[in-house]
């Protein structure tokens, strides 16, 4: 059977994986889960009812960012993107959990939802303070991104890495919305737009929302 | 140097770090970390000004509980607490996710913010509106748990693993709030009560947090 993934074109975690895949050439089909549906099948597929949801060529399941994320660097060793001695291991992975949690809750959860979902679900209008607040949380991140970059090639140090992976996950959702103001973020631009011009984000690039329309830069990598 | 752990009593990933510590018998000094008041020294330690940080006798440090364990589990093999096969890996991180993300936003979070950390921070008083709704869901955790157990002797399989770990360190801590009624937990209080009588559970039971009282059958494991 072929490999294929559950999710939802702007989920950071979907993302995650689709561009963690991508870097070790893994194929995969992919399905669009409307998640807050509640279909009875997906459930079975994964108790949580959320996604991102691989299911390998074996049939096995993998639910959740974490599980597949440790997965993929487990069964397919190359590139690898967890780095080799334990300090760097270490340093990705707090990076990684940096967005997919502290980011997230500030920052890309909020505006998510407020602009997108409140709208996919249609339970009212956005709340516009939430937004204002995630946004100047995100200028925080921005600022934090950029010192690290001063003194390193890539966000854990000198190689590409998952942690790479997660925050151009976070950040080209909220791209894709208009909600990076590139002028203001100058520390993190090259950085990100080395990343994406990597081959592996392409596909993200051509993702098409219902209802939604990114700016003309988003799929230019000279933006 | 001494390996250092910087925690809170009652944050479910700080005691999923001692647990595993002390399943992989790894001693360490506890410094509880006011994470509120915002020191300057922790934050050079973790930018994130979180905890749980670990700082290992050669001086290197962990932030956070994804980087913290999976280097546990990369650094002291025995005994494993992931699982052998990809399967079983993936299922034990599923759960773990569960706990720290899932369960930790519907039913955790809340309940510990509400009534200890506005107490700890001065911030008002609790939303009892939160609370209930936090206590429904955990009604639901705990259908879902007990289905689990059913089939299986823990809660990832055959074996005691990192799932369980999560699964007690959030479950504890709102035990010492007394906010689990075991009554009608049945389906999961025998589990609950062979990961309490564990050895590496002793140090949690004896935990003390200024301004709050444990119910008498918190520390016994017949309870």
């Amino acid at each position: 059977m072929t490999r294929t993934l559950y999710h939802l074109p702007l989920s950071p975690f979907c993302r995650k994986v689709r561009l963690h895949m991508a870097e070790k050439q893994l194929a995969a089909s992919l399905v669009e889960e409307a998640v807050w549906e509640g279909r009875a099948e997906f459930f079975d597929l994964n108790p949580a009812g959320d996604v991102p949801v691989l299911v390998e060529e074996n049939g096995h399941t993998y639910c959740g960012a974490y599980a597949i994320t440790e997965y993929l660097e487990e069964a397919y060793k190359l590139p690898p993107l967890l780095g080799d001695s334990a300090t760097q291991r270490a340093e990705v992975r707090r990076l990684v959990q940096w967005f997919d949690e502290k980011f997230y809750d500030e920052v890309s959860r909020p505006i998510l939802f407020e602009k997108v979902y409140r709208r996919l679900m249609q339970c009212g209008g956005p709340d516009t303070d939430l937004i204002r607040l995630a946004k100047e949380s995100l200028g925080y991140h921005v600022e934090y991104l950029s010192e690290l970059l001063t003194s390193r090639t890539w966000l854990a140090g000198e190689h590409f890495s998952l942690a790479d992976i997660a925050a151009a996950s976070h950040l080209s959702a909220l791209d894709f919305l208009g909600d990076i103001s590139w002028n203001q973020a100058q520390g993190i631009k090259e950085w990100y737009a080395l990343v994406k011009s990597r081959p592996s984000f392409r596909s993200l690039l051509l993702d098409k929302v219902r209802g939604f329309f990114p700016p003309s830069y988003y799929a230019n990598p000279d933006f």
